[in-house]
């Protein structure tokens, strides 16, 4: 699994993610304060999806295109203490239940 | 083969889910309290739904997509219980097969 | 090259295969005694579905998708004794051009 | 680069071939005594092609899908004598276009 | 991740990128100095497109497809200096960032 | 990185690879001389083509499909001296720049 936080993102970027994001996401993210990134397999990223969709002042975002059942990609939106705290909670997670697994 | 259980699913997972499963979904899932995602090779993956099906409390779906002939994941839904054993169940079959071939 | 056998499948194994498979599987199949599965490349794949179509009392079907120069599934149809002795033929046979060549 | 020759074929394995193979594939094939299969990277296919092209007394074809770029196969018909043949041309023209580079 | 630099490209290969490149470049692009291009994971990329954005006097196009969710590579426009400053840039974080993750 | 050179390519070799190339491929080279192929990393594609349409006698032609980001194969026709040469151009070029990266 990879991670990657972009801090105020430039414009460009926010188009690059809006064209390949789901249609739900909120415009007011246009202006927004950080965006995190999670990349890995699909069956992880559901569960990033969840443990995110739980955290407080983030946006989750999941990636669609052609191939719908490949989703390898997630972003958070929110400011950067959010979106920070959002991806820790994940990494801490995901790592504990594969120890239990 | 990847398992994970996700208990008590967010609405925004769910919907994940829903938006890449097959229709015959019944919408009663909508308030499931596990969800069981297995992931592996597509031939795994019908003997892994077969397994699942034949278990009890559990609703069985594939992910379908625009490459039909790469099921990756299957999702298991039910109480959390039902859910568990029905992974157990497909592990324990898997492996015992494997070793017999 | 892999190989799975599923005995007395269950009605929802079979929808999922009846979807992902070519149109021309027989709809009788739809109370059949066993499933054999064998996944690989297309090039000994085509080779197996020669082999199970010369053996006696299966029916073969090859998925197709949307990527239909990918076959990496054909599954035989039919009563287990059948199905497990066309599943060693093409073992034997496979294995044998392997030898040779 | 994998090879495997097909001896009298069955009808229903040069079904599942003509389906996945390209339109200008001429229709007495189905009558044909052997299918010689090579399945390599596409730079490899195109050569082999060739190879076989200028053989005597085979019938090339190559498969054709969604990805047309990925071209994985082509199939060689003809009778048994002449599909090996061309098969050993091209093991011998490509093993030894490899040495010279 | 890779990166390469094409200094006064040819007219056919700014051609081949045009065809490959989204819709929003700028058409007076057909007389540019150089092109760096940057192929890698699609979260590497993302980041890579936000650093070349912050960049100055360069234009950055990320290539979409059929497969939009797969963005491998991107194509940053600008003179010879400004280029490979914008590269720079985008090695110099990407590997800053991972060696604090 | 993979090269090969089919010198007097049959007239099916050819028809293949026009209806894997992009339409504007000129009529012409359906009497051409010798065909050179190319594979590799479409970042490295894009560089090949660009030294080869720079090279003198050739014609440069990338191969399209249902996945047009992932160009893996360039072809370039012309005389069989010419296209050895512009691939032994590419060949140093890529080598000169990748000890240089």
């Amino acid at each position: 699994m990879e991670f990657r936080v972009i801090k105020s993102p430039s414009k460009g970027t926010i188009d690059i993610l809006m064209k390949r994001l789901g249609t739900d996401v909120n415009n007011t993210l246009s202006c927004v304060d950080a965006i995190g990134l999670v990349q890995g397999r699909m069956i992880d990223m559901i569960c990033a999806a969840d443990i995110a969709e739980k955290a407080v002042g983030v946006t989750v975002a999941d990636i669609r295109g052609s191939c719908p059942q490949n989703m390898i990609m997630i972003a958070i939106f929110g400011d950067t203490a959010s979106v920070e705290s959002a991806i820790l909670e994940i990494k801490c997670n995901l790592e504990k239940e594969k120890a239990i697994c």
